[in-house]
């Protein structure tokens, strides 16, 4: 069931990597198109999709990928065999989970390796995804999940101890860890922060730095920025740091899969691989984030608690306001205008009292003050200009300007305010209507599409007044983010009968604000 | 977001409809690899994937596989705009599936229809699949799932009450519709059997037939021949038959999914859209088949009855043994070989007897013969030679040779005898390995490949008698077959001790042997 072919390179960008054989040699070998094949040169072997096409492959000759040839070494001429690819060992593992079993470690490395290495497709990938979801995974599983994860790539190892933020997500606008990082290194923590460019929300860490800075560095770039300014606001995306994350995170997005183990061991298995050992973990409660109530985040905190001890990270939890947006901005530009202005002592205290407490918890995690007194650090650090004066250091050590004024940073020219309808208290901003408008103007790939939210829960509003603007850089995307408002709400409006609501109610409104 | 361009066909076959762009025109038009685009021509439009490649295309000129030209009636020079896919309205619903909701009629009728025009793609197509297995579906989402999918393809409708025959399947050697079609047929009632090629077993009844008469035909040469003969025994494959059901079990495959309402569904959407009107279903319940009782058997019999009704096809079940293989052949040319035997009354019983009641249960619902009486008519109608008469009449308008006899029918060449290791009863014959090893043997591409079981369950062999015999048409087949019996046992031998176990016991052991 093999034939023996003569290789020439095509140059062809394909989701697989392909080989394409001429109709008559497939039949000659007993494939057929789509066949997962497996291709081997002198002890070399990769896994291949085949294509039949009679005018690209003349018979004798299989055409393969740049990719396909750099994993076998082979070049124009070389000989190659190819025959159809044995079903993995692991498909049965992947089959005992989605019918309702447990895995272990062995099994669970099994299903992570193949589908790094390609021997697992996108569809065997999901269905895993699927199973985490409905089976559910036991924190022995969760564990060596992460584990298998973050072997599939490298892992960076710092001469002092790495301290962290990260944020389970959901809330827009969360552009706090601009504020975090310069607070804690300032204070003398390292903290070399690697971070991901948007999936689904609106900005990104890294996207929101790259509009002060490069953020595209090697492992080793960053570990020189960090040794030199003491921390640092990277993508993670060049490191190959779990890059098995990577490849199921990318078949749960079309369908909007979040499965709780998996989320966990993707965090947790990209800190490990970028050897932090001490992670504060921000935990949004609310409506539209990852998790409603105060309850939930505690318990979700508690597992990721346990699961960071038997991985040999300490991890502590804060849960924060997540029912609305971080501040007053969504989209790169936006963002990082107001993170800048947080940082030279203008910022709105919704994010700044966020930014704070959570930095305050890495300094009392790092001992650099006693417990309790984390807030009162940071706010001072903040306070005496010495956190921004760290981050026009890291914004000049990743090579952008450290004098940029929040004001020279560029936005969108084509722009659309709403107004409001009536006179009324704001009771609801739509975190996920926010985020879908943010998007559908350009952000993230348009730097400075975005809003500017005016108006947030508890706000009283008169009718005419300006709550909302929407930016864009080109005015097709204005039009496509504007036909949203056609159907949804992104700020509700209550009217006067909401003064009647007793005062403690009042406050649990205003709670959250600003 | 688009771009216009100029056509030229590029022979690439490939899973999706491709258009290949230039790298530099893909970013003009703010679109990046593998994204799914929408191509228009002239009102005309479809959904591909995009792929990027400057040697396959110039700037300005857009290379589409020959599938998607078709689609929108263009040629070489045609012009063509090329934009980003928007996310198809259905993908709501989906999600609204996975997380546990349920989906009305106009729902399930949209992401039926989007996955069928390729608006969904696999992986989406998959977690409905997924989503059906864990979330469950009503009987309502069934119906609804069943009629949009008949919609997605072409009725054929006959003068006169259909009847048909169908399996839940799971059990190697079930080649009985061959002898149910002609005992049917010469009772007088109409049997146009549409069936389908194997998936994961060693032999579709398609693929069976195909070795006695061709069995790709057209609607109409479908009809001609039924109307002809009263019977026929044809691949449904070229008919358009529900194809959104392909496109779900496609998915499905690689992960072995079968999940209940897709299952229903699927059957009975290929039946209504066949014409089918009267239908007896075989569910087989035994370790290794579908279902492992006959309780559970009974309670799906039940659903599918109730399916039928709602959707205006009366069905009724016959629950059959199912824990070892039909017959004593498993394979396309050996399960032929074997239905002509019986045919020719030279057949095993378990073979003769499952389809005498079945086809019994077909003229007792069309009114032939009184109920309780069918089996008798059936069996009167094989023992005088007027279902083999009948099937001969069929291979003749199927064009096959009807004086073909079953000694004539070649099978593979390389042959390997297993012989009883010991002494004992025979306790166990695996569906499961017996599968594998024919699959592995070749079946069904090779269509001499297969097994001879000489031995059931309750038989009692002495050491050194042949148990199975396995075929190949290729040594290095056999092979492959052999290997499986290095790690997997098809028939369990257990020794004298099983002489002791009451008769009672015993005679539970002999059920469903020869």
């Amino acid at each position: 069931m093999s034939g023996k072919f003569s290789v020439k390179i095509i140059d062809l960008h394909a989701e697989d990597r392909v080989i394409v054989l001429s109709k008559t040699d497939a039949a000659k070998a007993y494939l057929k198109a789509f066949d997962r094949v497996d291709v081997r040169s002198k002890g070399r072997s990769a896994t291949a999709v085949l294509y039949l096409s009679d005018k690209l492959a003349e018979e004798g000759v299989a055409r393969v990928t740049r990719d396909l040839a750099k994993a076998l070494t082979v070049r124009d001429g070389s000989g190659i065999t190819v025959s159809l690819a044995p079903k993995p060992r692991s498909v049965r593992f992947l089959k005992k989970k989605v019918d309702g079993g447990s895995l272990t470690r062995d099994e669970i490395k099994a299903i992570v390796s193949d589908i790094v290495s390609d021997h697992l497709g996108p569809l065997e990938t999901l269905a895993f995804a699927m199973a985490e979801k409905y089976v559910g995974m036991s924190m022995d599983e969760t564990q060596y999940l992460t584990e298998a994860l973050v072997d599939t790539g490298e892992t960076l190892k710092f001469d002092r101890p790495t301290y962290d933020k990260h944020s389970t997500g959901g809330v827009p606008g969360n552009k706090v860890s601009l504020l975090i990082v310069p607070m804690v290194a300032a204070a003398g923590l390292l903290i070399p922060k690697t971070s991901s460019r948007a999936i689904t929300s609106a900005s990104g860490t890294a996207d929101t730095m790259e509009v002060l800075a490069n953020v595209e560095f090697t492992s080793s770039e960053l570990m020189e920025i960090a040794k030199r300014v003491g921390g640092a606001l990277v993508w993670g995306g060049m490191m190959n740091l779990a890059p098995g994350d990577d490849a199921i995170i990318r078949v749960e997005h079309p369908v909007g899969l979040d499965p709780e183990s998996q989320m966990m061991s993707s965090i947790l298995a990209k800190k490990m691989a970028a050897g932090v050992k001490n992670l504060v973990l921000d935990i949004p409660a609310g409506v539209g984030s990852k998790v409603d109530t105060v309850k939930e985040a505690e318990a979700l905190g508690n597992r990721f608690i346990e699961l960071g001890d038997r991985l040999g990270i300490r991890v502590e939890c804060g849960i924060t306001y997540g029912g609305q947006p971080v501040g007053h901005t969504v989209g790169p530009a936006l963002e990082a205008r107001e993170a800048l202005q947080a940082l030279m002592g203008t910022g709105p205290s919704s994010l700044v009292e966020k930014a704070e407490s959570l930095a305050g918890l890495i300094l009392e995690m790092g001992g650099v003050v006693p417990p309790g007194k984390g807030h009162e650090a940071t706010e001072a650090i903040l306070a005496k200009g010495r956190a921004y004066k760290k981050m026009q250091e890291i914004v000049e050590a990743q090579g952008g300007n450290p004098k940029i004024k929040p004001e020279d940073i560029p936005i969108g020219d084509h722009k659309h305010t709403v107004y409001a309808p009536s006179d009324g208290f704001i009771t609801f901003v739509d975190n996920r209507v926010i985020t879908a408008i943010a998007r559908a103007a350009g952000a993230p790939r348009d730097k400075g599409a975005g809003l500017i939210i005016h108006v947030k829960r508890g706000y009283k509003v008169k009718r005419g007044e300006p709550i909302l603007e929407i930016f864009a850089e080109r005015s097709t995307r204005l039009q496509d983010a504007l036909r949203i408002l056609q159907s949804e709400t992104p700020i509700v409006i209550e009217g006067m009968l909401l003064k009647v609501v007793p005062k403690r109610k009042m406050k649990i409104l205003q709670r959250g604000s600003s």
